[in-house]
């Protein structure tokens, strides 16, 4: 056996399929569909599950590049093999899946969705069902939920959180990448009443991935090289869904300040999180706590004192490290948290939400280390 | 004559020389040394000066490099003539100098100042007299001050703020790049008393070329490049700088957040703060508030509501952009601001400052757009 | 005066205007017109003309963003005042604009230019005049020539190849940026008979800038960052525009392997020849000929032996640095070349030809040094 | 199990281990020892063998970090676990090792080596037992070569043509990243007769990490970005190394004109070739031959008609990929090959050899997909 990047004891529940469930392996691999394919988050789905020895993809799906080979849409897929070609949504055989990833665009998701039949276990990555209350949905997102009834069996997936609700569940909402790394070091520390909720202030930094591969200018190379800015200031749609996760793990209402940059790299996110702590809490308190929390995870870790995170250490992986500093201002603290927002942040959650749903071992096909350089 | 971009009016203040003083002009330029011109605040003064009509570069310094031609040290400017060879320091005939850009490193500059002879007047672009309090400077910097009477005559250049007093001085203390960034925003809204002291929160964000240009691994391509980190959590030498401005402004002691992060991109800084609103202050009073101060101020822009300031909107200019934004927390505020680091962060103020000394419109040499894409 | 950047005497037939023509100046400015204002060429032109004394730039047009400030187009550009805003084509007042460049997409140029008054001097970008051959257009551009009387007087504008015949021109066709970086350093080379025709190979490099400013999911930020490729193998549109000036030179026609590939970075431009040596020419011959060739020219300068040209060399500047190296095959040269493909290899040559057609010094508003880092 | 990625029958010989040697597996690993694992190709091993079920990683040695956890060194593998810590090579316990990467600086490597105990299996990914001239290798490498007994036990390492020397060797001298870019198409098409020898032009570009980890001015991050440049024009090192091997291929000496060229990315490396065909041959011969003789090969794969690979395809990946393209000029043709210089231009390709050494399956721990984006 090579290095061992297992170096915490998951919990054996994770590994314990439900029981009216088929279990599968690589003799018996599940029979993976991935809706929308065409996009970053769908190929990102395509890339680990490439490695994923209990998962195989049966069908990719994508309307406008139908008929198309995968590797027409991505050439770097050239090299793998067995991929499907990409079909439309509407020619798939549900017969012959067992499990599927949708990684369709926001608004469209809901009827399709509903329209599944009931043995597909299903992780949705679009936002479409991760608010639980569907007037905020409409708010934020323009529109009425198309998908009510589906909306109020969808588990939140995040998955170190969530993890026993979503081992049960037939559709996962996986959480939206700011909220993934915004969640991850704040609900703890919250839900322990170690942090006030008044004036938590989060300053995001993401990769351009983010954005989607749709043409559009302000993502071309010459608008985003060597320059940052911030975006969707006070409005970004992100901000309900963190303030949904938080509010449950104080048991109030909380509102934040968030406020995104884009940042000149393809890959990467770091959250930012300045908050106040509550009476006699101190910054080991709260390093403390997060080590505890996270002790038996295998993607989140917890930096030692005086240690910072990098975005680049976590490229490619599905890992999130978090590290805690005093602030200059007394009764403050800083919280630093970075992801790969298409791993962790979107497709490597996804499919490790999966692997809990079919009871396969959760870090199946999630080991790889950070590329660095 | 081609596009003005001398949009406002500057105060007539500002072009009149003080009565002892010579007059400079195209005819009779100055005669100017730069101290430590192998490093990328020096090479800037020198490419800025290249356009400027009153200023004669006729010193160059730079001990390791000295005998060297300059091109040697910076290729691209091979196409640039009349620019002298470097020398060592103690090789200048200061006779024949007016005036000195100081761009050598923090704590080697104290006593080379000291020693100049009293005609010269001086930019120094390092720290070493910055803090009027030499013990917050030996706290910060390692070491105690070796020029405390030098210290008590230097006049801290934040152009705009401190522009009567640099017109006389001798020695001025050009800002550093974050504490310009920091300061243009927050300095008229503690004096005018619309925001409060505490809680003022800083992310700020600035390309590499703030680390200079020694070799140190950590600046790499390979390091830097596709990712981004905070450092200097909590003690970055630049906080006091800061506070020292903004306890200024608010005339009381004001002790602020401020992280710092690298970002994948050799120029550019941006300051996000999160501040709270004094009783019954609107974010238009905020606004109104800077497009007053600044409506005289070539360099200093306020955006209208809702237009987002990007750092590359500044790139190679002496620009500011600042911009105001409500904030989901009630009672809060976001003001964004936007230089690059290279040039108002540092050499274009350091030029702006001695065009004030010298009795030069305030300009010159200065009206270069950015540079986009 | 600042540095002067003149360091070469340009020849003095360049600062005579033609007899029958006005002369310009920064107190009777000529007046100028921007059409096709929207993409990075006339933002170029803009940026440039910003601090140009005898030029104003009186007129933009821009078809789909007409109505709007250019700073709502370029916000970058929101710190320049007495931009005009943009209009359609069909509503410039053509009895006050004395000049135009003409920044139109190919194959839109031919009738718009066809149809303005004559008294108009124009520099168009596109590559619509740059072949005489109107078959030839035809052939790589995919249609009928449709101002073939207007192609005959279209004069090609390689500035340093052609300044007699500009001067009096009333349409100039500006190069390509492939073909400049090509042609400045082999024509003088074929001229002189230095080099042989057969077997002239160039493998060219391009920043993303020369895309375009329009949204194609090629030219993504997460496309194009990290990684090269060629593109149009063996079929580039530059190519026989290449061919057609080195045909010229070497008084036969010419066939050249040409290669452009894409960079992750927004401008610069490379292009390194591979040639062949004649009888007897040695590779200080070669370096020595460009050298005497272009000792008088301001915007080329020929780097000494062992001297390596960069793009970063060049960027925002009006400079082509040449270098020449002997090969490891005998008898074979290599010759760099580099530019800024947007300035020299676009609107800074475009300005420096409207300077020669108006009678105004050739380096006006084109001194800007590149900036580095 | 999920994707195949092993599209092809890799012939069955390779999974034959000599007679004489170990069988390693999962549950009996090889032992390995990384010397000089500070580096990027040292870190890049770790990497790839976190996931490589039959090798173990027992030993990292590092001069001068001797004492510390490899995360201090690489802080984005603190994520991995049962790394060892950084030891001094003359602390190895040989006795628990089986086979090593060597990992070192060139020249640094060859006394270590030769006093190595004789059962170790070593992949040396330095330049010193590339040449197996020694007079070449000290005048590339400006040294005598302190070890000609142990060069003539070397074996070249380009897995695809010396793989059945490789199988037995005890020593293998780890292909140049340029070297291996440019054999992998080259070498077949010369052997076959099909290219000739004369005019073979190789323009390779390689990103920023194949200059190591050194600190170093010209690759900080600010020197790097946003341009190009060539280097070691006419005399780079793996000149020698590259002729070496084309002239086995053809039988007779071959001399090429190669010219690198650093790009701002930190992976990746294309060879644009220029070749001229031999008589008769067609440009559909050439890719027909290299998809012939590549057909059952893993990790080479060559492009239909008119696809242009980039080196985006191949980020952390051990893939090749070759493109074929009719010149412009009649006669010649362009082969583009790209590869990652630190995976199958380095620890990539040695993971490929020691698999091919103790005979594990030659795939192994090397099938992960390139990144993208």
């Amino acid at each position: 056996m090579g290095l061992s990047c297992r170096k915490k004891t998951t919990s054996t529940a994770s590994q314990v399929a439900p029981a009216s469930q088929k279990t599968y392996s690589a003799t018996k691999p599940a029979r993976i569909a991935i809706l929308g394919a065409s996009g970053y988050t769908g190929e990102e789905c395509v890339r680990l599950l490439a490695q994923h020895p209990a998962f195989n993809v049966t069908v990719l799906t994508g309307e406008s590049q139908a008929g198309k080979a995968f590797s027409d849409v991505f050439p770097h897929l050239v090299t793998a093999t067995d991929v499907p070609n990409l079909i439309k949504v509407g020619d798939v055989d549900w017969d012959n899946v067992d499990a599927a990833f949708c990684c369709l665009p926001h608004a469209t998701t809901q009827e399709i969705l509903a329209s599944l039949p009931t043995h597909i276990r299903v992780v949705d990555l679009s936002a479409d069902f991760r608010l639980r209350d569907v007037s905020t949905y409409a708010e934020w997102y323009g529109g009425e939920h198309k998908a009510p009834e589906l909306q109020k069996e969808a588990v939140y997936g995040l998955t170190e959180v969530y993890r026993n609700d979503i081992r049960s569940a037939r559709l996962v909402a996986n959480p939206g990448c700011y909220p993934t790394s915004v969640q991850l070091p704040l609900y703890p520390l919250l839900e322990a009443g170690l942090i006030l909720t008044d004036d938590i202030i989060v300053d995001s930094k993401s990769g351009v991935s983010g954005a989607g591969r749709s043409a559009k200018q302000a993502f071309l190379y010459t608008e985003v090289a060597e320059g940052i800015n911030s975006y969707g200031v006070s409005k970004h749609r992100h901000m309900p869904e963190i303030e949904q996760g938080l509010s449950d793990a104080a048991g109030s209402e909380v509102r934040i300040s968030f406020t995104p940059h884009l940042m000149p790299m393809s890959r990467g996110m770091q959250s930012t999180c300045y908050v106040k702590m509550a009476n006699n809490v101190t910054i080991d308190d709260l390093r403390q706590h997060l080590v505890n929390r996270y002790k038996d995870e295998t993607f989140v870790h917890v930096l030692p004192e005086g240690q910072i995170p990098h975005t680049r250490h976590v490229r490619g992986s599905n890992y999130n490290l978090i590290a805690v500093f005093a602030d200059r201002i007394p009764g403050r603290a800083i919280v630093i948290s970075v992801i790969d927002n298409l791993v962790k942040g979107a497709s490597g959650q996804a499919i490790q939400n999966l692997n809990v749903m079919l009871g396969v071992p959760e870090e199946t096909g999630l080991m790889q280390q950070a590329l660095f350089p």
